[in-house]
């Protein structure tokens, strides 16, 4: 018997369980594998024996659903396997793999599942297991090297342009001067909030700022760049990354929380967006609002990429059929092989693992408070096309959902 | 000649360029009617001389595309007309009206543009002038009088079901116990916070408290709730109102600005949510995060419910009939004549404009930390209906925009 097993770890993604319809959908079309089975919060659950087998928790058409569904599935997990191979949880693992009869293991996630790949692999081979251990890539962070980009960030990237168009509308109804700035997910790598060029109609359209970890961020040269945008604007619509930082390294979301306490003495914990809102107003006396896009961005299902499902589910069943060829030890990574298509290809997991792919200088414009058009040229095709997302009758979507 | 010029005011909707829709089209398609003039941002902008003549604008199909364009394509005022209408600005005003033989004047917004309507209509009273003045609502707070709901409360309900239930979905991925506290929209009526109720699966599912402002906010009873939802469940989701105050009508997202400063000696304004979610970290040690819903939540079109579109149209079409009939002073209502099956009348609209509709005790438990089924059946046929989002090429939403 040769089974397979799946698992998910890190922060979700609109499509990550795209990815994992393509893992399972393709495992249980092929008759060289027999059971196919995942772990539930990931290698942690796998560790305490949380198993479950898809032909029973997704039966039929159910399957289908995941095309869907955002969030994971099949839950997750935030576990790092030790550093040491000696370490007595290796051989414990292993014995639950050998117990299962697992032949193929993927899993399913970004820098920290690369690792937990890597790690698993190399001890296959110092033990002399064949089994094949790769990894499927997902991050909505789209921070991973050797690929031109990593499922998950497609879709959040479509999030973003969208959402950034609609706020950059609502911001226009009035003439009131106001500055609205929109706070993007990204503690190191910029890409996300880089797409909300994307949201541009015209050169010179909203937003009109755009900041990203990348670049160091001046105060000083903020307020009075926002000063001469409101000269111009009635709606100054300005993006930052979560994670902008300034000249030492020091993050602007930290500058709140080093004194800030609020009437009861708690300590005051808000983000880099609503500390540039209070910074506008004190110190231009404008109107001034910010807005988190949060989790919503990595977690909706209604601006799910079209483009991105499809790579997803592709990157998912290219995974099963290269364990099945017999590799072992690499991440399913993306090429771009013209403009635009994406074919896919193995990369050495230990080489991605412990690396972050920032947005390079050549993306960004020299003054650092936008994007080229390179960028535009990279991310523009990735946020092509709808999903059609089904519907219950209560006007709200069906997701797959385990059952307890 | 017999004109109709229309306007918008106040917070845009997703559906308040449906309404707008609905009166253009009529009016142009109306033999009785010769120009369909739109005033831009309100009737500040009117007063100023800006106007557009829809022929123009929007020549041919791409007046369709006012269905599916959140925001307020005409553009918005917060501007209140005099209450004393011996004020010199109101012989100015009609003689703008005169000037362009407006018989027709539609006003699409909430409670203060019906104010707007009221005094208009009652000055046209005065001075004998035979022009009809009709308001078409919209607000997502649904807090008008006299109307079952108000068009752009369905969309904006939509969005906070969906998206709850997707932040759920996110949030149950991990077994850490934690905390996330979303805030709505709602000053002073707790509708569009009681409609994430509609986001559970079954009885018992998150969101496990929901607040509104009609009910007292204690802070202690919040925690401990809290503390005991933390032993049965990994994902406490709990949905906060923006409004929610306490005993003595203090809001709870001024307990933070009352001595809340940043490092930079900046006055901290963060939301109810913020505050809530330091609060529990500092009291109960737990993984909290706060989500603020935004302005999202008023200018979702991928979320916008067919339902409300549909009536929201209605609605404008039937302020032109009846403006057509002879019909003044009137705000266009809702009447729930079966389940579910609205029809449109006009209501006195000198009743609406001073009056605020909050969601009534019999909504909500006994205990203040949830809505009944009462709400769920009033609540549930408006969401209904997917609407399909016209879509470049580029990916993004074909918007209707006034060329500047």
């Amino acid at each position: 018997m040769k089974n397979l097993i799946v698992g998910q770890s890190g922060g979700p993604t609109a499509v990550i369980n795209s990815s994992l319809y393509g893992v399972v959908k393709t495992a249980l079309d092929c008759p060289e594998i027999d059971k196919v089975y995942g772990m539930q919060n990931g290698i942690e659950g796998f560790l305490k024996g949380t198993i479950l087998d898809f032909e029973e928790a997704l039966p039929g058409d159910k399957l289908e659903l995941l095309k869907t569904t955002p969030g994971a599935y099949l839950g997750s997990c935030r576990y790092m396997l030790p550093d040491d191979l000696d370490d007595e949880t290796y051989p414990k693992l292993f014995a639950k793999l050998e117990e299962l009869e697992i032949a193929y293991f993927l899993y399913n996630g970004g820098n920290d599942s690369m690792d937990t790949v890597s790690k698993i692999s190399r001890y296959a081979e110092r033990v002399g297991s064949d089994i094949k251990v790769l990894g499927v890539p997902k991050t909505i962070d789209n921070d991973l090297v050797m690929t031109d980009h990593t499922p998950g960030f497609p879709s959040a990237a479509r999030y973003v342009a969208n959402t950034v168009r609609e706020i950059v509308t609502d911001a226009s109804v009035y003439e009131t001067p106001a500055v609205t700035i929109i706070e993007i997910m990204g503690r190191h790598a910029g890409w996300l909030t880089a797409a909300s060029a994307l949201a541009r109609r015209f050169e010179g359209d909203a937003p009109y700022l755009i900041y990203l970890p990348e670049v160091d961020f001046d105060l000083d040269d903020f307020v009075k760049r926002v000063e001469a945008l409101l000269k111009d604007h009635n709606a100054v619509v300005v993006c930052v990354s979560e994670g902008i930082n300034d000249a030492d390294g020091k993050f602007i979301c930290e500058y709140d929380s080093a004194t800030g306490v609020d009437s009861f003495g708690h300590k005051m914990l808000a983000g880099a967006g609503k500390f540039l809102e209070n910074l506008l107003r004190d110190k231009l006396g404008c109107k001034a609002r910010s807005v988190e896009f949060n989790v919503s961005q990595r977690c909706s299902s209604a601006l799910m990429s079209k483009t991105d499902q499809e790579e997803a589910i592709m990157a998912g069943r290219f995974g099963v059929e290269s364990a099945l060829q017999g590799e072992t030890g690499y991440m399913i990574a993306f090429d771009r092989v013209s403009d635009y298509k994406i074919e896919c290809s193995l990369q050495d997991v230990n080489k991605i693992c412990n690396e972050e792919k920032k947005v390079p200088a050549s993306m960004i414009c020299d003054d650092g408070t936008d994007i080229t058009q390179e960028f535009i040229d990279y991310c523009a095709p990735l946020i092509k096309g709808n999903v059609e997302v089904p519907t219950g009758e209560d006007g709200l979507p069906l997701f797959a959902y385990r059952t307890k």
